[in-house]
C-alpha cells in the first residue's frame, strides 16, 4: 500500500488545518487504496483564534502537533527531516494554519516564507519525484518552495491570491468547485475546496476528485 | 429542508466530539438533503486532552461551545431551552465529549447524569416525535434520558458498555461496522463507529447508513 504523507497545521480553520479538508483528505486516501501518515511540525501556533467570537484568544497559545492530533486521532509523527523516505507522496489540506504556521503567507502575502522543515520536506519530494497535492490555501507553499519550477496551481477563483501565486513564479489556473489542476511536470495536484464559497459536499467530492489524480501521479 | 441539529461536545476524541464522525455527520446529512445546525452546550470541558501525548493537559481549561466551533467553521449556537423549535430531528455524533461533557457517563457509568440541557432537549424531541440519532458513545446519553422508554441502541459489539446500556433500562442490540439499529417506536437510530476498531471508510459509510435511516423517520 503507498503511504502518503498528510501535512497538517493544527485543527481549526481560523489557526489551524481546515477539520473538513483534512477529514475528507484522509477519507479520499483510504477509499482510493492509499495509507495516510499524518505528520505535522512540532511548533507554537501563530496565535489562537477562538472559532465562535472569530476572535484572536489573547494569551492562548497551542502547539501545532499537539492540536493537529486532533484531527489524526493521536495517530501522528513530528515532521523532520526524514519523513519522505517512508513515504510515496504528500497532500497538505487547507485552512489558515497553512498560511500561519507552516508559512507567513496570511501575515507577508507574496513575500512570505515557509517554516524550514516543511521547505525542506516539499524540496525531498519534489526531487524524489513523488507527487504533491494541495487543497484550498495551501498551494501557496508549493508555489514558494518550488517557484524556480514554474508550478502550475490552483487557488479557485482569480483574484488577490492568484495574482500572488503568479508573482511568486507560479502559474495559477482558475477552477470550481471539484476541479482540478494537474501540472504534470512537476506532479503537482491541486483543488480550490473552501477558497471558494463551499459547502461540505462540495469539499468531500473536491479532496476525492484531487486524490484520484494523486493515486495517478504515483 | 429539514433541520437537524447536531450537538457537538468540544472537538476531539479524547476531549470532545470525535472529529472523523462529527465531519461524516455533516457531510451524510449534506448528501441526503438535510440541513445541519450545530448546537454546542457552552459549559466548560471536564479536562483538556493532549492527544499527542494522550495524557491530562494540567491546568489548561476550554469551552465546549468554543471548541465545537473549530468543527462547524463558526457556524453553531448555543444549545438552549428553545433550541427544538426549529429543527425537525436531533444527531449526536460520538468521542469522549458525550461521556465527559454531554454527560457524566466517562466517571460514573451506569450511575451517570446527563446535563440539564442536553437532557431537556432529547425530551423534547422525543415528546414533540422527531427522530433522534446517535453515533459511537453517544446512545449511552439517550439511554438514561429515554430510559423509561426502553429504548433499543447499539454501542457495537457486546460488553461492558453494552451492559450499562441494559441496566440503565435500554435493550442494546450488538452491530458490525456501518450496520444500523433503528428503533422505530423510539424513533432512535444508532450506529457504532468508533466504538469498534474502525478505519475513516467505515465510520463515513457508518453516518450515512444512520442519516439515511433517520431521514426515513422525518
Amino acid at each position: 500500500m503507498k503511504k502518503i504523507g498528510v501535512i497538517l497545521s493544527g485543527c481549526g480553520v481560523f489557526d489551524g488545518s481546515e477539520i473538513h479538508e483534512s477529514v475528507a483528505t484522509l477519507a479520499a486516501l483510504d477509499k482510493h487504496g492509499l495509507q495516510a501518515v499524518c505528520l505535522a511540525p512540532d511548533i507554537e501556533q501563530m496565535h489562537v483564534i477562538n472559532h465562535y467570537s472569530q476572535t484572536v484568544a489573547e494569551g492562548e497559545s497551542r502547539n501545532v502537533l499537539v492540536e493537529s492530533a486532533r484531527i489524526a486521532r493521536g495517530n501522528i509523527k513530528p515532521l523532520q527531516s526524514d519523513s519522505m523516505d517512508d513515504l510515496d507522496g504528500l497532500m497538505l489540506p487547507g485552512g489558515f494554519g497553512a498560511a500561519k504556521n507552516l508559512s507567513d503567507y496570511a501575515v507577508n502575502g507574496n513575500q512570505m516564507t515557509v517554516i524550514p522543515i516543511v521547505s525542506e520536506i516539499l524540496q525531498k519530494a519534489y526531487q524524489d519525484k513523488k507527487p504533491i497535492a494541495a487543497l484550498c490555501i495551501a498551494p501557496v507553499v508549493l508555489t514558494k518552495v518550488l517557484s524556480g519550477q514554474n508550478p502550475i496551481l490552483t487557488l479557485g477563483a482569480d483574484g488577490a491570491d492568484a495574482e500572488n501565486i503568479n508573482q511568486m513564479g507560479g502559474r495559477h489556473q482558475a477552477t470550481t468547485h471539484e476541479e482540478v489542476v494537474l501540472d504534470v511536470k512537476n506532479r503537482l495536484v491541486t483543488g480550490p475546496c473552501y477558497m471558494l464559497d463551499a459547502n461540505i459536499g462540495q469539499i468531500m467530492r473536491g479532496a476525492d476528485a484531487v486524490v484520484k489524480k494523486l493515486k495517478e501521479l504515483l
